[in-house]
């Protein structure tokens, strides 16, 4: 299957979701109503609807004849087909890939996951992903013959600059890859579809973007773990950064004479706020914790040594996001990571010292809140990047009526992976 | 005159926008010819001709009769009018608005400015700006019936943010008038075309990134006045923010002891690297300096008190914008203000400073220079502001060749004025 490129595959790809929109808004309809209701010219509607067709995302109903007042041949009445899947995400962690799969109204239709050794390579990680979804579509009588778009999270920075730090830097701790070079190639192959793929903390941040009770069009996400990582929303937009390195907020100096980074810095947040950092920092303390569960049972147990180095290393994320806030403004800042579960006094110091780094008059700073989904949703994230992918199915109509403003934004980011092949 | 609003009016601007391209791209056509290259239904081609030739965008050049082989009505053939203006950028200063004209292929065909009093009020301003424009028009024969867009910059937060601290937290400073409320109306009265208000400190962000020979789709502009202000360009988007306060560089703790600043906080980075904070900091060391030209003389005479001082300074904005460069991965810092001009060593130290706040072993940073464009370039940056805010003519060909990779980028935003009225 040969996909158009560029400009045309975007036009077309405009044509497509109009004509899909169209039939979702108004039901079933004729060739001849779908024209008149998208304004394309017959020839270039029946190109249109015949690829639709042969993909699968729309079936023929049955004929007007029923209906017909005149005479002359009935026409073929079109519909969606709701056994149909449109969007499909998957994210690839270092022991487990999941997937969710969703329909043209963003409702979830299938999801599940399979592990795998940390040690597995790439191809046998695609491989397993991509049987987990034909054994999911067997099962749900789903196919994924219209899929509109792919979205797949991995770990690391993507696209992997040239001379990242990661694989280098060792020293120990857990070394992230540089973002897998073919899987995008994979599943366009295997599926005919543009595939997104970016860094799995990203998509997090952009699954926390919309996942609130109204979705918020610029945020800043940071993640505490092994490491710190971080994700940016800005204008409804995620941000890569010019060399794939952008949200790296883990890597901000926080005490320039502080403690040597695996980055080959010191003193950067990450040193004081990731869970390596906290429990070293608890040591220097005086109080040996060897991981995060007897961190959780000192939390429970009030202990002061470790209020105190919480509430520091929150003080610095607090600092560090100030910064961040101060920069892009968001209207949301959200931490992330299993350890703000146990320690929820790590989100409150932090949103206490970010709210000294702010405009003393301005009338409201960022909400700041942990994290609504939990590391196993990376998935609902590579699925928020189709949807913002696809302009006239998700995102224009959201972002035209924030605030009653007339502005209208409307923004189409895809890959064509076919177009590599 | 009614324009279409919301979905309507997007589809109905990127119609208009093909049918200007195909004409620009091939000449003249007739309507036939245009509705097989841009693929739209007779009747919808129809209706977006009619439009432009009423607006006066397009004119009938000739007939076909000379070239026809077979018989029947000659058709018309449509072209460009090269006496039509498309894009209109707008600067209002504190003391002057400067406005330049573009045509279809982004060459300036008109530009001027005229002086006002620092008190002048926003309907004054507006009044001469207008007035300014019917001369230039009748001087150089250019008429503004098929304007695409027009940019208008204005100074202080935009939108001006409710609570915003500006109008309180005078101390004497300059203050900065939040963005006046009716610009927009009567520039999209008077000329029907959409209006894209912003910041002119953001303006000139967007005016530093396309400025260069090959234009960046992430910059962070810092800029050193009477205050310090800053804008960004983040995925080729120029960043607003959730409130209107994005890019607040200046407002960036550096010394959490230091002075205090007029916003309210202490040791705000504008405190040490605005002009009148650099020159305080020479009275402090001993050295009283009255203004610019006293700090021009000093350096000229490379003296060791503003050496250190400029160094200090710059160093506070190296950490700073390092920073938003760790967040944001800009390909570009851009550091403006007349005093850069007067003192180099402030971009070559904050250059080196940022260095250090990076990852060790990347290959590269961000290029760190000067600004190109001077405070008196503003109206550039709002015009390169609506050339970006028309997908199929500015932004999508540059985006979609990046790197040579096959992503599709397009982006929309534009203030429909009309829909206010």
């Amino acid at each position: 299957m040969q996909m158009p490129t560029g400009v045309h595959a975007l036009v077309r790809r405009t044509h497509e979701d109009r004509v899909l929109r169209a039939l979702q808004e108004n039901g079933a309809m004729s060739r001849g109503e779908i024209a008149r209701v998208v304004g394309l010219s017959r020839t270039t509607l029946s190109d249109i609807v015949g690829s639709l067709l042969q993909r699968g995302a729309i079936v023929v109903m049955d004929t007007d004849a029923a209906r017909r007042a005149g005479s002359g041949r009935p026409a073929e009445r079109l519909t969606l087909d709701p056994a149909s899947a449109q969007y499909m995400g998957v994210d690839f962690g270092h022991r487990r890939v999941h997937v969710v799969v969703a329909d043209a109204s963003h409702e979830i239709m299938l999801s599940g996951s399979v592990r795998y050794e940390d040690s597995a390579s790439w191809p046998v990680r695609t491989e397993l992903a991509l049987s987990l979804l034909a054994r999911l579509s067997a099962e749900g009588g789903v196919h994924y013959g219209a899929l509109q778009g792919i979205g797949i999270g991995v770990p690391g920075p993507y696209p992997a600059p040239e001379g990242a730090p990661w694989p280098r830097a060792t020293a120990g701790a857990t070394v992230l890859r540089p973002a897998p070079e073919n899987v995008d190639v994979a599943f366009a192959e295997r599926f005919g579809a543009p595939v997104i793929v970016d860094n799995n903390t990203r998509l997090a941040a952009l699954a926390e973007a919309i996942s609130g009770p109204e979705s918020v069009a610029d945020l800043v996400y940071v993640r505490l773990s092994d490491g710190v990582g971080g994700g940016l929303v800005v204008g409804g937009q995620l941000v890569t950064g010019s060399g794939g390195l952008a949200g790296e907020l883990g890597h901000v100096t926080v005490e320039p004479a502080g403690r040597p980074c695996r980055c080959g810095k010191r003193g950067c947040l990450e040193t004081v706020a990731s869970v390596p950092g906290i429990l070293a920092t608890c040591w220097e303390f005086g109080l040996p914790l060897e991981d995060l569960d007897a961190l959780a049972a000192a939390v429970d147990r009030a202990h002061p040594v470790v209020d105190r180095v919480l509430r520091e290393a929150a003080a610095a994320i607090g600092r560090v996001v100030g910064a961040a806030t101060m920069t892009l403004d968001p209207a949301k800042v959200v931490i992330g990571g299993e350890i703000t579960r146990i320690a929820p006094v790590i989100v409150e110091q932090a949103a206490a010292t970010l709210a000294g780094e702010l405009f003393p008059t301005a009338s409201a700073g960022p909400v700041v809140e942990a994290a609504r989904l939990s590391d196993e949703d990376g998935a609902l994230g590579a699925l928020a990047a189709v949807f913002h992918s696809s302009p006239l199915i998700a995102k224009y109509p959201e972002t035209a009526e924030v605030k009653g403003r007339t502005d209208a934004r409307v923004s189409t980011t895809e890959r064509a992976g076919h177009a590599r092949t």
